[in-house]
């Protein structure tokens, strides 16, 4: 079958170019008569492999010398445990801003390790229809850090800019829109992103943290828990998921072909400008509950006016090859997951068949 | 390059038939129009790889209904510390048997999370050659578990039988020799193993538990972390990592078509047969240095008379197409790692290489 227009929120589609290159040299990498798969994590074809893609992470994102890149597992779900354990000591409260399910999530596996100060919570009603405004947020000037989810994907919100926190470190969860534009990684005490939605396979967790913030974590806590343990080691403390990192390297590689983040950028905010104006230039028809300002560029929900037509119209769009538009079981509706690797021409015959079907 | 005869410790060789079912399909999967890293793990494409692979370790290890197989992240070393997080309660000690360096960091991890009794330490004067006999175990009768390494990959020693632990709970860290024969699983309160060694790439460990002792496990720890939770979503409570699951799946399959874990068994004795033969009729050319009754079938390890000849005799293998054989850096020598996806053809070259280059 020809590939299809996938539209899926994560694990999500991927380069075609990174994907090809990975089949090509499936079983025999750089002319070692074997898999990368096969490779010892501490041998030279795979550690060349390492430290490319974080190289390339450092190079796309412009990371400062102040911040390390780490290849971890366990994907966001273990950052919202790993993320306290390591900086939330007993007598300290952590500022949580709430923008949706997986927010809620950090928040619930956070207050098992210590405090947790709800800083902002606009899901309060059960809708998560924005992103809060810099006056709203009930910041505390002694908190441990500040946690923010960028990007909601299940509510279709999206940070445009981050809140100042002034001197208490900025933590985020960027798992679903690391790297759609540049990113001034400087402002933030450590970033985490599961790499199933804009830059791999499931199974690999990148972290970028500040190295002074990562010497100030606790130390009563398992090693392997520990971020100091891991930039002590480069990543290589215990066997990393070596395919999955073969796999960011290769989708980097694709992304900087591509023309880098600035690229990135650029057709990202065409696709969900076209999309955006498709839905709101169909009289109602398509409706996005999502306040203008905070939508994302990375999920776009919309509904129809009936369940019944989102049903319908999920299984014809696959019918015509464009799939993964179901919305969360959570919340229903349609769901355009246009991370990175979704060309514009996927949106394009997306908008086309919005309005056919229309 | 043809595919060399790859003897690495872990990352490891996988079964070629596993490797050129996954290159054929890398793009599409099952007809779907995409790679099976570009499904979601919620989607039905991915549910049958996920329950395949779940149901082909079940059947291949004949796991009874008592027993959960689990699919997680963290390789073996983050098994060090969730083990005593989830058994090991503050009022408790844990018996651990030190039989090599997994063991001891197994150890150091427990420590952080609580009270450890070293039942044996065959490795005190410095060097592991051997696994301890029942009696030189000093068992806690009162323990919340005992924690053995069923094989050790550096000292190249394994256990041929495991002990008996009365009442108490039978932990093992089976990452280097999981499924080299078959088990009675039922007598293990819990199993957990590295995939990147007889069974997928690094990136996935297997755990199988006994429900009942999950049921007892504490609640005070993350989510993420209870073995309870992942028992609870049949290891779908957050994102997999889909490809090395979809690789365990198609290694098992070729496992089960190679005759199952009793032609592996047979296999694999006869590999290392050959192999230890070749070492002990050398005329004391090649030592090994592990007692008999101990010796691993996995990680055959071995000297020379000089440190300057192992790593001439490693150079010339390698130029020969025979590569990994070089030994842990923390001991040096020769390490042959022979798991089930190295064939006896492979192990006949290498003594054939042995017998040439004495």
């Amino acid at each position: 079958m020809a590939r299809v227009m996938n539209f899926n929120p994560g694990p999500a589609t991927l380069p075609l170019a990174a994907l090809e290159r990975a089949q090509s040299e499936f079983l025999d990498i750089a002319g070692s008569g074997m898999s990368v798969m096969e490779h010892s994590h501490r041998g030279k074809v795979y550690e060349a492999v390492h430290n490319e893609a974080i190289a390339l992470v450092e190079e796309l994102l412009a990371v400062p010398d102040t911040h390390a890149v780490l290849l971890l597992q366990g994907g966001a779900s273990q950052q919202f445990a790993t993320v306290p354990m390591n900086f939330l000591g007993a007598d300290q409260s952590a500022d949580y801003v709430v923008t949706g399910s997986w927010s809620k999530k950090a928040v619930s596996e956070a207050k098992i390790v210590g405090k947790v100060n709800i800083a902002c919570d606009v899901g309060k009603d059960g809708k998560f229809t924005r992103i809060p405004k810099q006056e709203e947020l009930k910041l505390d000037p002694n908190a441990a850090y500040v946690h923010i989810t960028t990007n909601n994907t299940i509510a279709g919100s999206q940070w445009m800019s981050y809140p100042d926190t002034g001197s208490v470190p900025l933590i985020a969860d960027m798992s679903s829109d690391i790297m759609w534009r540049p990113l001034d990684v400087s402002k933030f005490g450590l970033i985490y992103a599961g790499a199933q939605k804009n830059i791999g396979p499931s199974g690999l967790t990148l972290v970028i943290v500040d190295k002074a913030l990562v010497a100030k974590g606790r130390t009563d806590i398992p090693n392997i828990f520990r971020y100091s343990t891991h930039v002590d080691n480069n990543s290589l403390y215990n066997t990393v998921p070596t395919f999955p990192v073969y796999m960011l390297r290769n989708v980097m590689a694709a992304v900087k072909e591509a023309g880098g983040l600035a690229a990135m950028e650029k057709q990202n905010l065409a696709k969900a400008e076209l999309l955006y104006s498709a839905i709101d230039g169909s009289d109602g028809f398509y409706r996005c509950p999502v306040e203008a300002g905070s939508r994302s560029v990375m999920n776009v929900v919309f509904n129809l006016p009936t369940p019944e037509q989102e049903a319908d119209f999920v299984a014809k769009a696959t019918a015509k090859g464009l799939v993964g538009l179901k919305g969360h079981r959570s919340v229903g509706g349609i769901r355009a997951s246009i991370y990175n690797a979704a060309p514009l021409a996927w949106v394009e015959a997306l908008v086309s068949f919005m309005k056919e079907y229309k």
